[in-house]
């Protein structure tokens, strides 16, 4: 299984293109880091916009970039023409997410014509040291482009 | 249970002050709409900033307005001087997040001192017509306020 | 979409020939009760043999149950020929498993040609009364039969 | 954090007298093998009672395992008179179990005074070969003994 083959060689240029369509990232201030067959990383820099009551980052938002990086380790292992999207995913907050940065690592756990189910770690990054906030498991589904929805609705 | 009795009267005030503190929000124009013990709604327009590669809200986003309604569906509940973390969610994304609006609608399944188990659904709003889209069951821990992560970390 | 149609109108002796091979629920003493288009009861008497340490029935029976409850839910609106698996599952345990009984009512939440979202809730049975101590979300995949796992492995 | 330094250094006993009154694991046949610090094994050969409609183990009876899995791996960094029980879990069901046996690791990512957060997976044994069918998060409360549910309820 590991390391897993992409069936796709351009897997590093379709993951970074279709990146840079979530406009969320961008917002979010958010950038695709290192991208290996199965397994991706996203990074954001704290920024007080995105905080809940606490002042930690908001649970919603640790997802968000983990969520991101489960779907495009899940892409880089999808043939071209097709695309991911998340049916579902479950999210441990093990700690607040306070630090100068959040990384979130996105890792295939097991492939699968139609679903590919992954794992996300986020950990916060104070003072050059790492501590992990949350854990995911995310379940994604593959299909051709421009089908809509997970059963083209 | 039905109907849940709020320990502290000003339960309303009090959730509104807290929900104006989530800075993330302003950023996604998010807005607390109905309040009752055990039950809040959050409305959020749609905006082009918070999408997916294909233009659907992105389910990160999607979860972030669920997990602050079922949050403070949780925070209803709790004595003053109290506040609420989420510790973990799941969350089933069942259609694409397309629409003029979303509804977040976050209930208290069961209240606790420690742990209060919750539920979301997060429904699409297109023409005047509501349409599920995902659906969330969330734990929540009540902690005393200023008392940092889970365990006081 | 309520109430669901079935596309197999044979879907109740479907479903309950299904059940009968479930040799799991043999063991268990659990029964399938109430059949009804995307909503399914299994009732299970209390049974020492099943009980934690504390002597509550242990977590994962209790998730037994509602599993098969839900995949039930899902298969009533498959079509003939068609069987379905679960995906994943996220259950809360709210309460101790304790009394005479427990009921596990399972419901579509949005059917679909491959993935269905259920949910699940499981009530402890005690001198007439029902108390909810689980909640379940259970996302189902539907295939031919014979088709092997998710993915045809 | 690791390797995690256990507070009662009779955990290995304590966790096997614990096991021993779980009775559910007698019946499916489980017991417990390596024990170390936040970590635990739990072995179950196949059984044709556990099956559900394919000859698969029964979804909920692979979570059963891993569940007691990642309790027991908890259970082993928590102080002498406590004792644990599970908030929630979520499964991924990511291919058919089946095989000579099962085996259910849990791990703890994170302990804390009042929760800890755990990670299962269980492999299926087929001529000497292990393969994931199934991955845990799941979430533990921490008690004194004999307090009753998570509440003392």
């Amino acid at each position: 299984m590991f390391p897993f083959e992409p069936p796709d060689p351009q897997f590093e240029s379709r993951t970074r293109e279709s990146f840079a369509r979530q406009k969320v990232m961008h917002l979010l201030g958010a950038t695709l880091e290192r991208i290996s067959p199965g397994s991706v990383d996203i990074q954001m820099p704290f920024d007080a916009r995105l905080v809940q009551q606490d002042g930690f980052v908001h649970a919603g938002i640790v997802a968000t970039i983990c969520d991101s990086a489960c779907g495009y380790a899940a892409f880089t292992l999808t043939p071209a023409g097709y695309e991911v999207l998340s049916v579902e995913f479950k999210v441990n907050l093990m700690r607040p997410a306070i630090g100068e940065r959040l990384v979130a690592r996105g890792t295939v756990v097991k492939p699968g014509r139609t679903l590919t189910f992954t794992r996300g770690d986020v950990f916060a990054i104070r003072g050059g040291k790492e501590t992990i906030v949350a854990t995911m498991l995310n379940t994604i589904i593959s299909r051709k482009l421009n089908e809509g929805g997970h059963d083209g609705e």
